[in-house]
């Protein structure tokens, strides 16, 4: 696939996502951390529109005020809406920014290949930044619809996504010197994943398979959520001050047993699919419980290749911050990932709602400790 | 009109406000204050329901789940989605609040006369609490309007809704026993009218034309807003913390001229219209700086007679409190008016979005004092 | 007494009440409704300075920084520590305070009757503001002591203060007109009770004793506070929110059984005393619990001859307003009453906690409806 | 010097730290980060009777009440005062506690050698633990003392405390592998310390001498507070929402000229004193905006031979993660260090304010990267 027609197959999957939607679906904002599915078929659509469309002279601005309203967090290209504002937008309306989406990809499409040339990067980074809103989108209506007073189906086709197939097995991964990161010569990566280096390894053992719910529940039988002992002091807060006591998508029913929402709607829970949707509180304080530990973001890509991985996110022990050499880049794209280099913990791999050809065992996804709304779980190391 | 007519007509009449609105704008709630059309529609629908059609045997309820979707505050009639979220449901869709409405009218209009004489009362409270939400329908549509990064247009009906035609006089009103409330035996009152009772009033003078944005203008240049001599406490309080200089719907056009927004979208300020969008705290603000005073609520009544009133709600300097002899009813419908009867200022009249024939002297409005939203005017005494 | 004894006798009145403390209990501030006894000391003392000695050119003052720490919330006299800071200032230390009041209570006893009589009003103004002080050091007291790990005990003064001795009979009130109200022309009122006026009033019937916490344990054993329908809809959030369940003071002991704290320590619960420490939204549910409803501020002027009072403050369902032809005065002082009146009710008569002398039938005492460290208590009206 | 000589070394040295206070000095908490030196005082002697005196039968606790009051956040060990409210404890006073230190040391100090033996490493623990709790009784102080009116000068002890005498020089640290972290066979370590491994570092270089006042105020005045490109989303959130424009305790005085205060008070700013009381957010978009970086805690502890420290915490880019083998105690005193393991920053080093003797190259020492009351400062790596 060229460029032109890797842009057009990422543009239409994001519509994609969406076709199940009605429209008054995407327009809420249930939480801060969520962002409507409007805006993030605006947002992506501004962001080609902001770093290469306007470059070009004869490219005419779908409409000015677009800017303030789709702007996500880059301070140095102006104004825009409150993040905590996004939901109340009804305009434009989802029409308008369908529009909007035609006539940047119009230009686009219409630019030759010497056109495109200079910005091949740009373009690169682009559709990797509509890929991660992709797999965002799916955790937005999942967590919208939940909030329905009827809880509906968003889908059939994510059943069984986490089914663990095969008996957990201890690999044993030796001490010594092992290379971290990539620096993107051959394909895509983000910047955070350059700045190629060694990091020396003690010996450990990493399983070969994910905590399951069936483990998951032990742990909260036994009264995990009661026992300070298990819990950093932060998460101890967290789960006091927001009275959690399970997953974020675990119900009883009428007759007492979990069952668990997803984009495939209620499903009882399925003891041997992984734990998902769990902070990273929970993560440390189940793996604490059990007499394990969470991997180092260098100990799960250095032994990456002997497991398998990408039903979901995976969390480290390590907080997310910058590899040696890393410097934000030059102009707004510099803003991409360098400023949340601070309290985020590292999360390695991907998940079913990753684009496929989006992940890779460099990648560093980073999360708040307290976020749950992503697919994320738990491979535990040995202590 | 016999209450079938009216009942068509006023139902009917909730529907056209909310015409010109895109699907998208049935949806915001950019304030705790505010709630979303959707859910004006189908809360208007579900009292109706509830306290007529559930009723009768044959009453097939639309769908089980809308009670929960659209109760507002009846304690004694179950849950219900939290205030703060009803800008959050994007389900039930505007379609399918539009079948509810159709559903249960089909059902109200089928009855015959003799199904529909015992619930007379409920009927006629009915649809005056729906042109109560057809008034608050027009705050909630001009918020929800103002709040878009483009401040579209909602009509051209209202442009000189609060024009003042006349020079303003001072009218003597003499000391004495006066009548207050209204039993409701003729036509309809709420039951926080009634308890009709005699007040004794001091001779008082009133004027008989609102105040302008001239006049309120000038009490901003004469630094009203940074006078904390003028405000009472919580007044002074709630615009340093909330930042408030002017009223809710002004702004700057660039050349440093205030333009209002308003249902007809952006106009410059008309200096001969009266203040409006102002809260209670600004409205007292405004009298201490002009020597002048709010009426109590006695007064108000005893002498609207005397001047044409109809266009902005009028504050008073009365509490929002009951009359003698007030008992909150049996039933649900108890929690109407008397729960609210704490920490709110009655404000009298009506405004011009209140529906034709819902208005009349004995009626008791009430807002909090930092609410400006609605559309509330002032009407001096002098001290 | 001339003023000078009387001023005398007051200022000495306050150290009293402070005696029984250790030094570290005139520092805390538990809740921000809360003021630190040492700032009770050095505010009075402030107030004179400020309103009085000030004026003389040969008074030095004591130290300048002290206007900043004991500023209450004149807005007119400059900048002040912020409310909830008042519990940070170690200093100046106590004994630095109340070198301050010898220091102006020095200056203030030598002044001749000649120099005083310009200040005579001011003078007497003050001495009332230190015994509203003087009453509020014994709710911040009784409160700061309920806020230690050990709750210890103030004084052994206070026992039984609430006992009621008779039996409660109902006594009829005719409707007519009454005066309301005190021009203040042979003794001192505030400015608020001033504005003399008749009011109408309809026949009722007010009860001789008040509301024990017998009578009150029956409320809350009936559910009175899991009964949406007995509250507001303010209150019933508030209670909510704040899971108030009982009288502030009141806890059960280890075999079950209640207990209340009070200025005299731990004691178990006596039935036959007036319940006090509840809320304004507490005495209302109570009310309406019981078939009964607080009487207006009018009701309970007019009455007040005919039953005994001076227990505890006795709520009404009055608002705090002004009278008609209030006006706040020129000058700082006119910071006193009028910036208050606003989402506050009134209460009459006086406690056990007053000053002697310092109560009487026209006194208009104020609180916001959710208070309840005040010593108020409940005389219901019937309905 | 023998353990139970360097019991009553250490524990005498906490008192005379408080000798400059007042009573009253012994009680504020103006910020939750902040507790009372009461308290302090309190914490230090609870921690030594509960983890050593309790165990012998003969020990009699000095009031059982005191638990509640002193324990700092030990879940397991039961109820305590929450963190918010140790500022408003008034009892037991500050001489309750001087006895209660005394009746505790006294026990200790009785003990014989062989009773003393099982206890010896709690024992030291103790003292470490007392040891942190001296320098953050200055902090404390400080931050108490900064709170007031007036601003009181603690000491002049602390004068050039942390003057740079020297010219910067680049030191140049090869590539390779290094060993971090002390198993503590030698001499007291914390058991964050240990779990001695191994780490491969690229060469790096970093600088003999601290960030001068004078390069901070260079920052500050090339508007590195106004400029969002050199701060972290979250800093950029901290300061805009906290108003921050300046370290914690520099003032512009009435010529326009920076000051700080300090332990000894306001001095006028010493430009080549090293730059300290900012944050890690501070710290960050300093080394952003000067091109420089900050140190991972292995290369600080790596070179920290080649350069004076001692001066100020120094920040580092590592976030406060467990060491290989990292395992937390059984029993209570395994919630020493932990349960912090996340979302904070390590600092290196140690400060003026640190008891002699209580530091070392392995130490590690963490902070919330909001937090700059503590003595921190800048030590820059190139990039």
């Amino acid at each position: 696939m060229n460029s032109i027609e890797k842009f057009k197959h990422v543009r239409l999957k994001s519509i994609e996502i969406c076709r199940p939607l009605e429209i008054e679906d995407y327009l809420p904002q249930p939480s801060i951390f969520v962002s409507p599915p409007k805006w993030h078929l605006g947002h992506t659509t501004w962001f080609f529109e902001t770093f290469i469309a306007k470059n070009f002279s004869d490219y005419k601005e779908f409409n000015p005020s677009f800017a303030f309203s789709f702007n996500s967090y880059y301070e140095s290209i102006g104004d825009r809406v409150a993040r905590d504002q996004r939901g109340n937008q009804s305009r434009p309306t989802v029409n308008e920014v369908l529009k909007y989406r035609m006539h940047l990809d119009h230009f686009i499409s219409s630019l030759s290949g010497s056109e495109l040339l200079p910005f091949e990067e740009l373009l690169e980074l682009g559709l990797n930044h509509e890929e991660q809103h992709q797999e965002l989108l799916l955790y937005d209506i999942q967590f919208i619809l939940w909030n329905q007073a009827i809880q509906p189906t968003y889908s059939t086709e994510f059943k069984k996504a986490t089914q663990l197939l095969a008996k957990p097995k201890w690999l044993k991964i030796e001490e010594g010197l092992y290379d971290i990161g990539d620096e993107g010569l051959t394909a895509f990566v983000f910047d955070n994943e350059k700045g190629k280096h060694k990091v020396y390894l003690n010996a450990f053992e990493i399983r070969s398979e994910l905590i399951s719910n069936g483990e998951y529940l032990d742990f909260m039988e036994d009264g995990g959520y009661e026992n300070a002992r298990l819990w950093t002091a932060e998460g101890w807060d967290w789960i006091r001050s927001n009275k959690i006591t399970a997953p974020l998508y675990w119900l009883k029913n009428s007759e007492d047993r979990w069952k668990e929402f997803g984009l495939n709607g209620f499903q009882s829970l399925d003891l041997n699919s992984a734990v998902q949707n769990i902070s990273w509180y929970e993560a440390a304080a189940f793996c604490e419980w059990a007499g394990y530990r969470l991997p180092t973001e260098f100990e799960w890509e250095s032994s990456s290749s002997q497991f398998n991985w990408g039903k979901l996110w995976e969390y480290t022990i390590s907080a997310y911050l910058p590899y040696p050499r890393f410097k934000t880049d030059e102009g707004a794209v510099g803003e991409y990932n360098g400023k949340f280099m601070i309290n985020q913990m590292v999360s390695r791999g991907s998940s079913y709602a990753t684009p496929i050809g989006h992940s890779r065992k460099t990648y560093r996804n980073f999360f708040d400790p307290s976020m749950r709304w992503q697919f994320s779980g738990i491979r535990p190391c040995k202590r």
